[in-house]
């Protein structure tokens, strides 16, 4: 009885309501790094698809994001607020990611090759390139539009007073920090110098 | 036709599956400040609910949270992992409110009592007293356990390379952000000294 | 292995698939007594919200309606097609509510300012103000269309032959018991003479 | 663009997680007349299935239900709190049939043999068979526990101020009404005397 | 609490969001072999509903079929990618019916009138009448669009060396595999002679 | 207004109710061709994810599956009941894939490394490397248990007189066409002599 319980109690998955949208002749996006919505940032490339470069998409509840992360190049911590996400390292790396819960417990591991991890839904992740060679790594999310919330980012931007309270600073101390930030254009960032080395610090803990 | 498209597309409820859970006598729970789940910090007390304290809600999909927030008082900038939320004040305040979007604009209102707002699901959202009276204000949230991810809590347990790279910051700058916050025990805080004054600035830029 | 089980099987809360509505700037609506859905009976006002009216509410699955209801006043017995419902007395009263379950059980409560109760999806119920205060209270159902169904108005909308059936009764009772409601315009109705006195019988029971 | 938009806004049917449930052997129910859980009343028989006694049902969310309706038998003006219904009369009749929405409107129709008829989610409806011959028909309910609320039976069990205010009666003439329904035992009656004629007013209006 | 969780744990039906399509009047589809959606083959008809037909179906995740199969007729062996199915014979046959399941065991069972049997979502599955007089039978989906995949003119529709490679065979073995069912013009085909005696072999093995 | 409602419109992913399963502590499963669900066929190597090897898939929804196709090598015809899948060729190749649509439209392509593909929910579909090179890609599916049907063998299972008419076919075709099937251990497969030369006809049709 507990058995069967286990087997049917997790989550249901909807169904979109007709095969594939109307008027439809296409299915694949051909290079995702060449066609795909491609940001480039200091850290490194990344590629997805959303609906309107591939209409296909449409209902089917998936979005693929590809990477090649430089060595000590950061994906910034992020949420997305409609999707878990399955993160699967190809070749490269190794790479540091993890998430925080909302216990406010931190779960981080090192990822080789051919490993695959989880960030469950909502939850605020990252991943940083620890080795000495770029990364290619793969990360598939269940819902067509995911959304992303860089959290630093959207943390400045809280109005002042509630964000100097958030983080027990002054006004001048804020204002520094998003100084830091202006110079930001992309969740693809590289450390400030001296704060990371290629191949050092493979480590959970840093 | 397209008036019909309107009335239809708007996400889906799901149903429980049964009307009440088994052997359930009680779907009342008394005074939430007194046996509900109550926290209290320097800028105010939260009470709510969850499945655990009052078994009535389970797989009813909703959650009320309910605040007195001192002038000043702020409800730290967090997410819900898995709710929307739709905040009214009853009296008292006013409340400064708002949330950021994923495409990093910012929503920033002043609540006067009678008022109503909405937090989309996962998005980064916040309460500031920015009156003179203490508000007291109540949230609904559309799932039994939405889940809170404080956002500069998360942000700095987050380790120090990606935190730093998402700072911008020196591994000092960011030790000392942590150092800041060691003080926390609860979402509800005071700003530092000389960031709130009660009564004043009743905007939505500061 | 079991409270694994416990945590997991609970219903699931469906996501919204954007942030915010395309277009949309204003996220709160002002006063929901004066700007929002306001229906005014003899035993009360209620006010509520709708996307037509709060078009930040779509696809969020949240709607909250606000009473302010006389000694005596009743929120004629209803059900929501579409909804579960928890319902917080904010102050005055108090307030007799409950339900009738699919088993034909009825869970009926006094409610104090502070407390919270459920109404499961589909099933019906009523809220009666026993005290001497007006009260104000507040429901939050988690659909941004629950739909209202009035048990009477709906069962004496019934054909005749059904309707009679249905009560036992002869068509010529039927059509008195039609008369009686013709004076009803809203669900916020006062009891007939001599059913109530404000501040007697807070009971459970009658 | 409309075109497409029609066709995916319709509805998400969730989907079970394992393809039956663990152990099963069994995927048929014999004779559900014999084997099904029966009710027989007065006004016929009703045979339906539940997944304590067809555990095949587990997770595919669907009931289905079949009538043997005498002439003027009545299935009593009922709800399901959590499935829509479609209903097809096999042989005899015809069935008056019906609903009354959320706008206080009703839709009544007379069913002949080979038509299908529609009971959205969680409405008010009924069947009545208005002609000589007993009817068969079958109910197909898209939820594995839809439960039922016999409204006046639901509404009879309300408090007694909440029910005198809801008919705008008297105390002594609501528990007239509760009287009269003492003898029920089931949803399946015959009209009062004089109240059906079978075959006669084969109407939608009466 | 295994009790409990037995019962909530048993999936989740979602809500439509409005009662009925706006504008509608009717709920009635009239006699679905005359004015349903219907197919006739050599070894029956079949007659079902969807939204353009029967436009009040719009998001009640409901479809009815009715099929008139002769003797020896068969309902070819078919998936369903949006639905579960509830089957009931209401007269004739007897059935035979079944599904194969994702770990290739095959559940065949023999349907009297009365029995009810289910197809979990997205299994193979099929009917034949292997008595004498033509089967009446019903089945019910929980989705407005189900889809129909016919497994063999599907799978005769892969190219060339998938299909092959398929069925282990040679491409002269599959092309004349694919010559052979150039006759079939629906899903209710006859079988070729010698394969079946109405009323002969009624078993679960052949 | 109908932008609008393009954006709501497509579909509804639901939640998970907690962050994580109760006592998990690992959130990476290592090496998936080593310790995921790995099958060994003729024509490559499979290797997938299930929750009782990843424990924390639980209730998130989504599996990712790795291949490893040689040249000519056959991942077989079939449906997975429960999920929509997107495909990424990461090297090697190309890959033939396609699938058939409700329709019996068939959709196939020619996948080069970068190339990303869709086969919706429950519709047959299949991979064939038609190049030189072993072809490494990788498949998501938005539920934790999609389920496998392969489509050949799933028809061949079912009882012969409904086969036999499925492929209007003799009883002795049918039974040959068992028989080829009976060296099959995995869906893996490679074509019989002479269907497939590695790199010769890339296309579409063949």
């Amino acid at each position: 009885m507990s058995m069967s319980c286990m087997q049917i109690a997790l989550a249901a998955d909807p169904d979109p309501l007709v095969d594939i949208p109307a008027g439809l002749t296409s299915f694949t996006l051909r290079d995702i790094f060449t066609n795909g919505d491609v940001s480039v940032g200091p850290g490194g490339t990344r590629a997805t698809v959303n609906v309107n470069i591939f209409p296909a998409m449409e209902s089917q509840s998936l979005t693929y994001t590809q990477f090649r992360m430089k060595p000590c190049g950061v994906n910034l911590p992020h949420t997305h607020p409609r999707a878990s996400e399955m993160l699967t390292l190809v070749s490269g790396g190794p790479l540091q990611v993890g998430f925080v819960d909302t216990e406010g417990e931190r779960h981080i591991d090192i990822l080789y090759p051919g490993d695959v991890t989880i960030f469950p839904r909502g939850l605020l992740h990252f991943e940083l390139n620890v080795g000495k060679i770029t990364a290619l790594y793969i990360s598939a999310l269940n819902s067509q539009n995911p959304g992303v919330l860089t959290a630093a980012g959207a943390l400045l931007n809280i109005p002042t007073r509630a964000l100097a309270t958030s983080l027990n600073s002054t006004i001048q101390e804020v204002q520094e920090l998003e100084q830091n930030m202006l110079v930001y254009g992309s969740n693809l960032e590289m450390p400030p110098p001296s704060v990371c080395t290629p191949g050092q610090d493979i480590t959970t803990d840093f």
